[in-house]
This record gives structure tokens, C-alpha cells and sequence, in this order.
């Protein structure tokens, strides 16, 4: 027999349904997230949570000419699949196939692109006040949101506003009590007090003037559409309450909620998850400083760890068992945690500020102006830094060379394996004057025996990885591994010279007056945006002291640069080992 | 007869004053500042608010040892004179002066630097989880947060950890319903519902698991001392809600606090300002901006204003007035106003959304994650851009060509002129596919008739403003007219050529060409950060050609630049028309 999800090709098939045929269609849609995601991987979790409401919101409004936006977007696949992408779905997250987060370049229903959190409210009043003003008094907009990425500084901004408008907007809010990792803070304390019916008379989104219904049973559908509906007709900026499971329709992604956000493969039946090869593999880069901070905080006792909202993610969660009370998750509020760590340095403690990249655009102005012009030695550490892959343009870690190495008493250090990870976070503790940033990439190291006695380096130097005779080639972080496999597959490896420059700043300029005199060429390669990174930091120098060389930067270009394989997408930004190889070949 | 206050060299003095005493000293603090800003200029309402709470809190608690943050510092200038620089404070912001902001290395007293509002309740409650890390329990924190920084997302991210800790921290509210500007947002029609007792029973403070108490009257001395006192035995976080006036003490300050929060030099004894010259002056900037939208609203029916709490400095108050439906005010929330723009567009608006450049900082990943990425076509107009002399190091606009050089799509545009920056207004909203920031200085610009009929400008071309022989000058906005001026001084000017570049990005490469061919020598000159920075552009443009040319960068250098007059702020960093006609002489 025909699905009835095989019928929905859009909203519109949905309107002709009855009730129970919708309740069967959240039961296929349902199984076909976890057929596909079993294999294709992907993030799994949040999508099976808001089954039922992605269906009730679907049915009751009228999209796209309503507006729809995802929070995060991490729980839109059941919103994707319904609306025409359900043949497209098992490329997911692949180069060229679609996106893990709703984009606006994708489809007419993704009415704005998502991926970092808490941005939904902002984005859908704007289009609300665009409508009010454009006298489109009809439409709906509708955002939602979960109980962590509200409670991030960003959303309370924009409920503030929209609380004093009489724009037609509903915010759902979506509570399932985790983000990532579970949410935590002190609204995530009342929310709790909100469901169970111990908050006072007035709650807190009713004090911010919103008309507040709820909390609601997520997974109800019958009374999910009874209540969107009554809601379509309230006028004004209204929130709406719903509870629901992360992972629901999934044994083990209920009980697991951190570990099947994202599962990668797993049996579909049964739900678990397939086991790793048992052959030794090298760390990720993550599970490095996860473990390097405990060992330097078992010995000193200043070092305290920060992670907004990613425990698991930056591995800090073994650190927060070992050391509860020196390790803190601050929630979604990556300016919060910047400010945080200057304060507590300014008191005389070590904070070690691990933040990805991406993520880190978040805490400019407090990196900027708490940290770096007060040259508060805050140890930033920066993971998911370079191309991320899966995830895709929202997530990639390409601008932080650019962004950070204009700031003043600002080092910044990429390591080029997990040994000089450890190295420089042995380093940062031991009595540095002035903050650093430590960039460091998604995935696995290349090192089986990487747990080495740590040795102090010294800032502003390099590494010669190999002499060379004709051609320097300066690489900034792990790429260097990219560029030493370039070099040993190129026609005249003898020619080509390789140093690890480790610091984009301070410079090595000892060793780059060395290169610049004793090669014909100089060649740079990093993981991020070639405007303004670390390969013009060298062109800076180079030219401040009147080298002519001719210097050849591989980085990325000036692109939005969509998801697939890391790899792949080396390729696309021309920085793979055999692009660099093929240049060598053709100047040496 | 010797005053009170001449005896207070730091708050220990004030501890063994009788309550009269120190009424007595409220009332010659008030006047000591008034009888200053008078004839040095400078911040005067918010003082003015927090003299008696100045008074309490030193009197109360034990600082340095306890810590004190004040959040913003326009507040903090009572503070600076109890606390040792009474005797400078004729200083203030002046170069070698004191500065208008709180600063750790101006005094042991300044806990915590601050500048950009909404820092003070993470860094306090950073340095609280310190002490209590290090077993300083006596140890009190106190961060004095006005009602419209409270409102800020990164304000809420703070108390939403806080509420969670057992920290020993004092937020103080001081709420006097206006920033620079009127607070605005739901939180301020709340806390009014507070004070009137109109709210419901739990109010928000406590909602996020803090101690609330207040309002209390914030001129009431004893009142204050006694509360203060009280608190200091109450375990945990706690907020005290005080109700102050802004400009309390002068008559029109207290009438007009938008003029009177800076109001130049005006007379101590009357409180009237200075009246301006009647002679025509150029317009500042702001103005150019704040009518010329109004100009293009009235034709074109898509465009809107947005302002983060600044509708006085950047004049988008002149459309609030005119076009109250199209024009908004969010509040303290760049991060909201920028995706709040980027909403709008992406729903048929054309959002001029004007933020100055140091507080952009704030927006930067909604700027890329946002709007740059999804390519959606928001007009930044970024005032304030370059050196802003008085206001110092906090507020100095200087990395914004480096920081938005690097995303993709982004047009990076400065005028010359007010003539320029009318025609890319002009241009921006007509038809522009893309994002676009307009970075131009605070003050005033060169032309009286500077209301010339608009013309469209070309992305990405320059205007050659001499021909010359040897030496090329590129300059980058505004500061080309100190270039003009160079030119016109230097010994050789006929071998000089200069051409205003007006695009850092996308660069006019054949206008670059051409330059390339025929000169000898590049000069670039911009108000900006040099790493990164436009200079930077042309060199990454001349070293992807092939061009050997010499590059010589003008530009702020990689220290953090204080504060005094933008004369000589440029004159520090070398930018001065003296320092380019000299380097001129030297190589022509």
C-alpha cells in the first residue's frame, strides 16, 4: 500500500488529510528520518522531536507565503521532507546534494537560512514588520526555537523588541530541556518550574508582553493543530509552549539525547550505533585538549575551563566530571563566556575559553574589547577552525585568522598536530602575559602516540620541516600535513623547502628573513579566507621590508562554500595536496 | 572653609564621615563635575544620576579589595574622584589625561575597563566564581548596570549564569529609563509596571533566581547605605533596584538628558550650552546620513531605519520623527538589529541599518551568518568609522575594513565627502543585490554645499583626483582630504598623483592596473587598522598580479590608541598630513 507520505509533495497535499491519515503520516515520516539518517548520518535527534509539529504547523499555515523559520535548523529535516525534498533527502549534508540547514537558495519554504542558534526571532520580526508595513496583514510568521537558543542574549533581544510591537508573530518555543548538550541556566531552572506549575502568577515571556499559552504537549498532534489554529486568530506578538522528547520514536535516542543528536551510522532497527574499527586511531583534535587541560589543571590550579554550550562537542565534558567546579558550560552565550574568562583572569585565574571558530564570530566585540585591548591573557581555544564539511557554509571556521590577527597583544597560533596542541596549551599556562587564540580543526589528528611530555614554545617561532632550494612553502596549522604530502609526491622534492610557521602572529621574521633571502619563491597555505589571512600577514612583512619575492597564497577564496567532505571541499577552495603539488610541479 | 570632598583621596577617607558629612560631599561631588565638564566637555548626565550611589558603595563596601564594575563608564566619573583623581580630573579625555572610562591601568579602582555597555555583569561574575575558587569569601562584587544596558543579550546571557551560581554578587540596576537615548523595549515597560507595583508577584529579576530588592530612591543617601549594608549579609547573587535621575542637580540637564548626557561646554552656573558660531559650517556626517535617508524614503517606499540606542548620534531621530512607522530603535542590540535587518530585506525592504563601527563588532557573525552569506542586501552604515579622538580606545573604529574585507559578497565602501556619501546612499537602494557597509568618521565633513542633486556611483570604481608622475597615493575615505592636503604641501606635488580608491573591496583593479604601469611608488593611506586593512587589499591585488611596485601602507598600527584629539590620535599613529607630506618629500 501506498504511504501516505509518498503523497506529500508539498503543504498543500497535507490540507486534504484527515486527522488519523496525519497521525500515520508523523509515524512514516517518522521512520523515513530514521531509515535515512541511519545511513546517510546526520543529526537525528532534534528532527524526530518535532515530528508532530513540524506536521501541525505545515497543515495550519499556509507556507510559504506564511513564514516559517527553523532555529538552529538542526530539527527541519521532517520540515524538508515535506515540502518537496523527501527524493532529495538521502543526499543530505553531501557535496551537492541538500543542506543539513534550512537555505534560502534551496527552497521557497526555508524563508531564512539557519545554523547558529538563536537568530529566529530577530529574522522573523523583521519580516513581520515588513509585512505590517507593506500591509499584508494576513500573513503569519511563525519562528521556533528551543528552550536552549532562547535563552541566548541574542533571542532576549529580540523578544524585548518584539514584545512592543503588534506584529503578527508566534514564537514556539520548542522545550526539550537540552540543546547539544542538556540546556542549562537559570531560565532553563524556571521553565521547569513553568511545566510543573510552581512558577508564580506572571511568567517571564508575559512580563516581556507577549501573550504566553501553554506548555503543550508536543507529540499530541490533535491538540498541536486545535492550538495553532486558535492562534492563527490572536492578534499580536504571542509565544507558545511546547514540550516535547529529543529523539522521540527512537528508544535509544530518547534515552541518549547527547549522544543521537548527531549519531552518525546506526542499525535502524535496532538503533544502535555501528562500533569503531578496533585498530588504534589518531585522538581528535577535541579529545587533545579535553584531556591536555585536565593534565595541566591537575598541576595547576588557576586553570579553569569555559564551553558555551558544548561540552561534548569541545570535550571539555571530561574535564566538568573531573573538576566540576572548575569547568563551566555557560549556555548559548558566546559574549558571555568571552567576558566571563577576562573577568576571572583579571582575578587571577588561567581560563581556558574553548569556543569553535564559527562560533566565536559571537564574541568579537568581547574578545576585542574585554580581553584583547586590556591584554588579559585569556587562552582562547578555537576548534572547528578551517573547513568543517558537512555542515556546511554556516559552520565553516574560515575567517578567524582575518578577524583575530587585526586585533591588538592578540597572538595567534594554529598547531600543526596534536603535539603542538599540547605544547601550546602547556604553553598559554605557564605565565603568558596576553591572550591567544589556538585554532585547531574538526576531526582526528594524525598522531597514535600523541600523550608526549610537553615542552614550552616559544611565541613567535617556527618550525623548518625541510630545506628546500628553490621554493619556501610557509604553512599556518594541521594544513601542513596536506603540504608535507604534496612535497613528498611532487617531481623535485629537493627543491622545496617547508616550514610550519605555527604563529600567523606574531610572525617568525627571523625565519622569513631567511626564506625571503634564500628562496626564489614563497608559497603560503592555510584553512581560511586568503583576504586578509595569514598569507597576507607575510605579504605585509614581505613587503614592509622591500622583498621582492614573488609570494603564492592558497587559501580560501572569496566564496560562500557549501557542504561535502572535507576533501572535497579542498578541492573546491583549491588547496587540496594534489592542487598544491600540481603548483609546485609547474614553478620548481 | 576646607570642603568635604577636599579631603577625600580615596575611599577610606570617606569612612570616617558622619551621614551629614557625606550628604554634604554628594552635594560638592555634584557640583565639582558640573563646574569641569563645563569648560572641558565630556559625559555629565549619567554622573551626575549616580552621585549619591557613588558615595554609598565606597562607603559600604571595600574597594579595591572588593570589586566594583561600572557598566558603560560614562556613569564613573564621581568614582574617578573619590578614588585618587580628583586633582587630574580637569583631564579628562585629553591626551596623557585621565580617561572617560573606567581603566585598569589608570587605578587599582578600576576593576574592570568598560566602554561598549552590557560587559560588567559577566566580568564580575567571572571575577566572583574567581575568589571563590581561591577561597576569597569575603570578598564583595559589585556591577552598577543601567536600565537600558540590562536590556542588552549579552546582559542576559550574564544574569542567566548567574542566577545558577552561588557567587557573592550585587547587581545594581540603576534605572533611570534612558541610555543615551529613551530605553526602549518590553523590559522597560516592565520594570515601570515594578516601580508603579503594577506587576504581578514574582517580578523577572527573580524569575532568574536572583534576590531582588528596591526600587529604592537613589538620591536618598541613608537609604542607599542602609540597603548596601544589608545586602552585604545576603548570601548569593542578588539585584537591588535603584531609581535615579539622570543629570540630577541641573536643572536642564534633568529637562533635556539626551543633550545634557554630552552636552560641550555650557555654563556651570545656569547650565545653558555654548552657543556654535553663526558662521555656516560643513555638516557632521551623522546629519548627512540622518537627512539624506529621509530624502530617499520619501521616495522610495521600501526603505527603513534601524539604530541600536542611537537615534541621537547617528540622527536617524530626524526619520523617527518624520516616519515613525519606518524608522526604529531596538534598543542596545546590534546583534538583533543586524538579522532584524537582514529579515526585513529578505522580505522586500531595503534596511539601512546604521550602527557605528565599533559597536558593530557586536553584529559581526550576524553580519556573515546572517546577511553576507545568504547574500541578502542590508546597507550598514557604519558611523563613528576610523580614530573618534576623545572617547578613546574602547570606541575607536579601526578594524572594520579588516573584519569585513573578509566575508564574502560584502561591499566595503568609504566616501570622501558628504557628496559621496549621499551618492552611495543613493545607490544602495537602488537595486543593489548585495550587502554594502559605508564606513565615515564621526565630526564634521568639508562641504557647506554638500545638498547636490544624488548621482549613482559604480561598484567598485575609484576617481583619480590628480595625475602625477612618480608616487601614487591611494586613499580610502575621508581621510583622502588630509591626503589633498599633504599633496598640496608637499615639494614636488606635480610628480604626485592620488586617487580616491572608495571601494575596499571590490577593488577597482583597473584603475590598480593602470596605477601599477605607470607609477613608481604606492602610497595607501586609510583611517584604519593596517593589518588587514585596505593597504592590505592592494598589496593581496598587486602580489596576485605579479606587480613588483613598492608599497607603502599608511594606517593605525597594531597598538591600542588612547584618547585625545583625532588630530592627535593621527598624529600617533602617523597618519597626519605633516607625517605624509614628509614621507612624500623623502621619496619624490
Amino acid at each position: 500500500m501506498k504511504k501516505v507520505l509518498d503523497k506529500i509533495n508539498a503543504p498543500a497535499d497535507l490540507k486534504v488529510l484527515q486527522l488519523d491519515e496525519l497521525v500515520l503520516l508523523a509515524k512514516e515520516l517518522r521512520a523515513f528520518i530514521i531509515d535515512v539518517v541511519a545511513t546517510k548520518e546526520g543529526h537525528l535527534g532534534a528532527s524526530l522531536g518535532v515530528v508532530e509539529l513540524t506536521i501541525a504547523i505545515h497543515y495550519v499555515f499556509n507556507t510559504p507565503t506564511d513564514k516559517l523559520i527553523w532555529d538552529v535548523g538542526h530539527q527541519a529535516y521532517g520540515h524538508k521532507i515535506l515540502t518537496g525534498r523527501r527524493s532529495r533527502f538521502h543526499t543530505n549534508r553531501q557535496l551537492n546534494g541538500i543542506s543539513g540547514f534550512p537555505k534560502m537558495d534551496e527552497s521557497e519554504y526555508d524563508a531564512f537560512g539557519t545554523g547558529h542558534s538563536s537568530t529566529s526571532i530577530s529574522a522573523i520580526l523583521g519580516m513581520a514588520l515588513a509585512s505590517q508595513l507593506n500591509k499584508s496583514d494576513n500573513t503569519q510568521h511563525v519562528a521556533v526555537i528551543g528552550d536552549a537558543s532562547i535563552a541566548s542574549g541574542m533571542a532576549f533581544e529580540a523578544l524585548n523588541h518584539l514584545g512592543e510591537t503588534n506584529t503578527n508573530v508566534l514564537v514556539i518555543l520548542n522545550d526539550n530541556t537540552i540543546g547539544i548538550d542538556p540546556s542549562v541556566g537559570a531560565l532553563k531552572k524556571y521553565l521547569t518550574n513553568v511545566k510543573k506549575g510552581t512558577a508564580k502568577e506572571e511568567n517571564i515571556f508575559e512580563c516581556l508582553n507577549l501573550t504566553y499559552s501553554g506548555p503543550v504537549d508536543g507529540h499530541n498532534l490533535p491538540l498541536l493543530i486545535t492550538e495553532l489554529e486558535r492562534l492563527k486568530t490572536v492578534d499580536g506578538p504571542k509565544l507558545l509552549h511546547v514540550i516535547t522528547t529529543k529523539g522521540k520514536g527512537l528508544k535509544q535516542a530518547e534515552k541518549d539525547q547527547v549522544t543521537y543528536h548527531a549519531p552518525g551510522k546506526f542499525n535502524a532497527k535496532t538503533g544502535e550505533r555501528e562500533h569503531k574499527p578496533l585498530a588504534p586511531e589518531p585522538p581528535k583534535f577535541q579529545d587533545v585538549f579535553g584531556k591536555t587541560i585536565i593534565e595541566l589543571a591537575e598541576k595547576n590550579e588557576q586553570i579553569v575551563g569555559i564551553t558555551p554550550a558544548m561540552p561534548t562537542g569541545s570535550s571539555l565534558k571530561y574535564m566538568m566530571e573531573k573538576m566540576p567546579d572548575r569547568a563551566f558550560d555557560v549556555g548559548i552565550a558566546e559574549q558571555h563566556a568571552v567576558t566571563l574568562a577576562a573577568g576571572m583572569a583579571s582575578n587571577g585565574l588561567i581560563p581556558f575559553c574553548n569556543i569553535y571558530s564559527t562560533f566565536v564570530q559571537r564574541g568579537y566585540d568581547q574578545i576585542i574589547h574585554d580581553v584583547a585591548i586590556q591584554n588579559i591573557p585569556v587562552v582562547f581555544c578555537l576548534d572547528r577552525a578551517g573547513l568543517v564539511g558537512e555542515d556546511g557554509t554556516t559552520h565553516h571556521g574560515i575567517y578567524d585568522i582575518a578577524f583575530l590577527r587585526c586585533i591588538p597583544n592578540m597572538i595567534v597560533f594554529s598547531p600543526l598536530d596534536e603535539v603542538e596542541l599540547r605544547n601550546i596549551m602547556y604553553t598559554a599556562q605557564k605565565g603568558l602575559k596576553q591572550p591567544i587564540a589556538i585554532r585547531y580543526p574538526r576531526g582526528r589528528g594524525y598522531k597514535i602516540d600523541w600523550q608526549q611530555p610537553m615542552e614550552q614554545i616559544t611565541i613567535g617561532s617556527s618550525v623548518c620541516l625541510k630545506q628546500g632550494s628553490k621554493t619556501a612553502v610557509l604553512s599556518f596549522g594541521p594544513i601542513g600535513n596536506t603540504v608535507k604530502q604534496a612535497i613528498a609526491a611532487a617531481n623535485h622534492p629537493a627543491k622545496i623547502g617547508h616550514f610550519n610557521m605555527r604563529f600567523a602572529k606574531p610572525l617568525d621574521t627571523q625565519a622569513l628573513d631567511a626564506i625571503f633571502k634564500n628562496y626564489e619563491q614563497v608559497v603560503t597555505v592555510e584553512d581560511g579566507c586568503i583576504i586578509g589571512g595569514f598569507g597576507s600577514a607575510v605579504l605585509e612583512y614581505a613587503n614592509s621590508k622591500g622583498f621582492k619575492t614573488k609570494i603564492k597564497q592558497f587559501g580560501v577564496p572569496d566564496n560562500t562554500i557549501g557542504h561535502g567532505t572535507i576533501k572535497e571541499l579542498h578541492d573546491i577552495c583549491g588547496i587540496s595536496w594534489e592542487q598544491i603539488k600540481n603548483y609546485l610541479d609547474q614553478t620548481n
